[in-house]
């Protein structure tokens, strides 16, 4: 729509995009206000024509990749800063969350959230709810782990991310969680992506293990059905090399920069399996030019009870922050 | 157990187990019965012995693979047999599951299922919930579609095999469907595995695009907590080659074979896209050991709404069923 | 050409091409003769009614893949039947190379050499200079295993086939061998290629680990420069899954049958690494439509050399090459 | 050996190592010399004892990693920097290789060295004989690149870095080059490592495309029998990805430092195949710790006579190399 293009005007043209058969899908930015038509518009050109006319209407862009809502071309190239819970994430910033795997009690929980809080950390994160390989492992603390996260937020001030695996848990989530993070092994579970984006709220979406860049933004379209508010998180794909748990694609940061607008963070905890991997694969995620890290920090990762050998001790998490910081710098990004 | 040990010797053990802090989860079948103690037992050596000594106990066997209910020693190596609507799945016969890749109207779905019910199919597949990779796309006819396959069973006597997307949608499943299939993406799926496990129906499920064999059969584990009647499914990896839409792991029918007793059957249909590949695909995986086969049919394969490059035509499935019968016919299987 | 065109119009056209600024290359088979212009045509449309009208010419095709020689096209959709030794190699035979991974010594490589005739095998197979990832592995006999192998053609009668790493060792391998075998880490050295090109003897090319099938046939270009007697090999490809050493790709011998006239054999034993799987693939590359099989068989394989856990016995071959048969003769194919 | 131990006692050492049935390799570093027993040690623990008496012995250490040379067990956890051409390969520096994919002409490779020279290159490398997927592409100047190479080198004082495929060019490139490179599709021809090894010069290996990190070692083995002067080179892998050419494991820097005391550079050039990506995954590389680069730079990329999307532009590197050297930079590293 035109600068300035009231809401009448708007309304206007989704009507019309209805009245076409079409579904109609109102976005409203900061700097412009895009109206998607969604459906199969094949063969239909004379569109183009019929709602260039409308009044209001400055551009009608046609998106021919599989992937429509999550395009570069459906905010003109507008990368999307997103703010939540006081924190900014976009092109400026540079997004530190923070926090252990899995929460085991709220003693270690507090004193991690403390900690990560005065190194720097932008969020908290912690699994409440853990997809586990096995039915015989470990599955999480569930509610309580939820209920001593969003104490911790009140101590610390930061937004709480953590994962969500069954809908039926969503207002467990909407009273104690800022970010919703939805995992790897889910990134094409539709049912949930369609429920989760309904939800409105903020949405960190993992990469599937062996899923292509096309693929991730065709599952963000999902969810931009329903929220405005997805950040995307490349955490490693599946390859032959074994040396470490999976290979971080790093490569998929600038190529996702150029498909689309959203956020893109980097979890090199998951990725590496390997704390002694964390550090430089964290700088290099910074200098690459991602907007973020979700990494897994422990007051005691040799006594953790899920994933130890990945998570970052607190008392190394400091000097991590600086580093990394360091590096983002170069690129003119704050922290978060 | 023993064979003969009685109900109440099953109980007892099962209570027993119960009272050392684990889960008994008993299995009944034809030639042995099994209960199996499952949680952690590493560095409790004592129960074994505690266990041997209970009544009616033959032997106490430890699983040290991940996965347990799925691994070979859970049956003693003996292979599982499966009776679903009157077909036999297991080590003597083949499984032919053919169909449409969805339902697309009742009249096309009643000519599709009653040629190969003519040409000697053992159960009709057809999609009512299509997991889509872009929300965009078409997703299936729902409920009407499962009340066509439930008519079609009429006709034909074929049970029917159509993909769960979605927990809420068990009742009607329950009433239309006999087999459950669960698809690639949902794999690792965990709330959805246990929810479907809990129906205690019979389930296909599909091998991930990345899942190792040994997550393939964790996936199982969940299931069976709640069925014993679970079939695996090899359906193509992801690999670097674009040749084919997917590679399909036909080394994995014998690999399993050494690690699990449940049935393995392969999808050549989704692993090659290509419906000239179909047939040498189906011939090898017979002659790979595989214990059936589900597989694309259409009247017009031309006409599909989605897949139509990969679907064989009706016309021509009189022909494939017989080739694929020979091969397997020499390792001694007969069509289910 | 046209049936019938004589040696001097087959030169003319030769020369009209080399005149043109391109390279000629002719073929002359059992049906056809072909004359290959190959350069930069790209543009050039003018060439194909120039040479069209040539004395002779039948047709002119235009190639437009990245592979030429090799491509289906090139021998008018025609497979190319070769005769090795008194073997047969094409669509009407099943060709069973067998042998020891490595020459150990005299007396050992003419039992398994006696053992494998017996059973019905076409062709020896032995290692005498081995690849090996470390330096500081056994390296093979060398000159003295060639001699061997010599030996056992002139007592079995069955052509010998062994892999070349060493262009110096041109003249060794003239002598007493009749099929050079390159190694699958040797696909794409491209310097090697064009030398045993140059030789003008038959060459099994064995596929590598992460080659596509489009690079495959390139590579087979280079030595098809030199030699019209060129059989592919399908031997497992790098991908994430561990429970096999590498994944066999049956897929790709259909999908090489839409492209190329040339041979597919398949190798069951690199692929698995395990001789339990042995079987069940080679069964599964006979029913998909291989024209052959190169595998590996030891009169005692715990004590061997290397690759001991692949190796087939001796004493189980004959039950082996008979349940092959089996599968290739649904197709109407015989030993070769 | 102890700091001090002369010759004659280290020579003692190697003849006594080669007494006991073994090769000995001896290394003389700044710090320390040690001298290498290689052969099957398996079963021998006396050799030890044995071996740590002889005078000047400092220690006796076991390497059971597959590779043994390239292992960083092998310099006692001392990193290796190398000295070429008044150049400074290691912890302390970043080797900025840069140059034209392959040679065009002289005036276009003297316009790219002065360029790239006058930005704050460390070398220049460029293509002379071309490794191509197909025997009809362009296969490079060869002699005549070389000779202009060298040339180059006489104006800007840049060491050359060069690939060489044919042991028969040996004597070309000890003339003209100063760094031999390895191409990835040769990384497993080991007839080639082991010649090239014994010209004893520096040399860049470069990762296969499907290789491990420990195959990769094992490669360098090869070369270390013959030279002390490698560097490892990653350069993308093949994956399931297609937005990117090759995915780039930027994880392998630091997996390989744990594991050896060679330099490792990365080529983000090939790996990305789009030069918006290059100075993205640089950043990225010179963060997570490489010693250097390696990156293709061309007067007009557009005009290129290969690989021209991935080049960088001349005008565009004194910006790249100062972004690039800030990174580094903060890791305490100077362009070499």
């Amino acid at each position: 729509m035109e600068p300035g293009a009231g809401s009448l005007l708007v309304a206007a043209v989704a009507e019309r995009i209805a009245g076409l058969g079409l579904v109609a899908q109102t976005t409203v930015g900061v700097h412009q206000t895009i109206v998607a038509a969604l459906g199969d518009t094949a063969g239909r050109d004379e569109l183009d024509a019929e709602l260039a006319e409308l009044p209001g209407v400055e551009r009608v862009v046609r998106i021919s990749r599989p992937y429509k809502l999550s395009s570069i071309e459906a905010t003109m190239h507008e990368p999307t800063t997103l703010h939540i819970g006081g924190r900014e994430i976009g092109p400026s910033t540079f997004c530190m969350i923070a926090g252990p795997c899995t929460v085991e009690s709220r003693e270690q929980t507090f004193a991690i959230a403390e900690s990560v809080a005065a190194a720097g950390a932008s969020m908290l994160r912690g699994g409440a709810f853990k997809p586990r390989t096995s039915p015989f492992a470990f599955q999480g603390l569930g509610r309580e782990a939820l209920e001593i996260l969003s104490e911790a937020r009140d101590m610390t001030g930061l937004p709480i991310v953590s994962e969500l695996l069954d809908i039926t848990q969503a207002d467990l989530f909407r009273d104690h969680v800022d970010v919703i993070q939805i995992g790897a092994r889910n990134m094409q579970n539709y049912t949930l992506l369609r429920e989760i984006g309904q939800m409105g709220m903020p949405v960190v979406l993992k990469r599937g293990l062996s899923a292509t860049i096309d693929e991730l933004l065709q599952a963000a379209d999902y969810l931009l059905r329903g929220t405005e508010q997805v950040i995307l998180c490349e955490r490693g794909i599946r390859t032959f090399e074994t040396a470490t748990r999976f290979t971080l694609d790093l490569s998929a940061i600038p190529a996702l920069r150029q498909r689309t607008h959203l956020p893109v963070i980097v979890d090199p905890s998951h990725a590496s399996g390997d704390r002694r991997l964390v550090g430089p694969l964290a700088a290099a995620a910074a200098a690459v030019g991602a907007d973020g890290l979700l990494v897994e920090v422990h007051d005691d990762p040799t006594q953790a009870h899920c994933d130890g050998p990945q998570q970052l001790a607190t008392a190394d998490f400091g000097g991590f922050v600086e580093r990394i910081a360091a590096h983002a710098g170069l690129a003119g990004r704050t922290l978060a």
